[in-house]
C-alpha cells in the first residue's frame, strides 16, 4: 500500500460502481494481477496514482471507488484512446460483468469533489 | 481541481461515511472555507492529497468517499494528535452532525484497496 509518485500537475476524479456480491473475489483476484497490457494503456492515458477501494455500505450492498489523477490536456480523447485499446476491451469484458452501475449509469459514475487539500 | 504534488513516499487511505440529504449543503459550505486550524493540524499530522467526494448511490442515500495519503512513521499516533487539537475537535462537532456513520462504525469507515498502479 506504499506509492512513490513523482512531483507533477494532476486532475483528481473519483468515480464509484456497485459489485456484485458473488463477483467480488474474481473481481479481486482480476486485480490482484492487472494485465500489463492494460496498465501499460492506463500509463499511456496519462492516469496515474490509480487506486480502487472496496466496502460494503449496507448489508449485502457491495460498492467500489476508484481514484486517479490525470496529467494529460484531453481527458475525453484519452479515455477514448482507452476505450479503443482491444486489451482494455478484453479486460473490460471481464470486470464489467462482475460490476452493478448506479442507477441510470452504464459504467463507472463520476463523484462530486466536495473537499481537497494539498 | 487541480493540486500540485511534492515527490514524495505515501501511503494511502480510502474512506467513507453516510451523509444526512438535509445537511449536505450545510457540509459542502464547511468545507468550502473549511477552518485554516484544521488544514494546519492535517499538515502537522502528515496527512496530504486529501479529498473528499460526494454521491447520491441510491435514491435519498448519499456517501462521503474521502481519499488521502499519510507520509509520516506513525499513523495511530498523529491521528491521536489530531483528535487532540481544540480546533479540530470544534470542527468535528458542526461536521460529525451531518454525517451518518456506518452501521456499527462511530465515524469514517476504512475501506479496503483492491487495486492500484503509480
Amino acid at each position: 500500500m506504499v506509492n512513490d509518485i513523482a512531483n507533477r500537475k494532476a486532475r483528481r476524479y473519483g468515480m464509484v460502481i456497485g459489485v456484485k456480491p458473488d463477483k467480488i473475489e474474481e473481481y479481486k483476484r482480476l486485480h490482484d494481477s492487472t494485465w500489463p497490457g492494460v496498465l501499460k494503456k492506463i500509463t499511456e492515458c496519462n492516469i496515474i496514482n490509480y487506486s480502487i477501494y472496496l466496502k460494503e455500505l449496507e448489508p449485502g450492498k457491495f460498492y467500489l471507488f476508484s481514484y486517479f489523477e490525470y496529467t494529460g490536456t484531453d481527458f475525453e480523447a484519452d479515455m477514448e484512446k482507452m476505450a479503443a485499446d482491444t486489451t482494455t476491451q478484453e479486460w473490460w469484458s471481464v470486470t464489467k460483468p462482475c460490476q452493478i452501475p448506479l442507477c441510470g449509469e452504464d459504467s463507472w459514475a463520476m463523484m462530486e469533489e466536495v473537499f481537497h487539500t494539498d
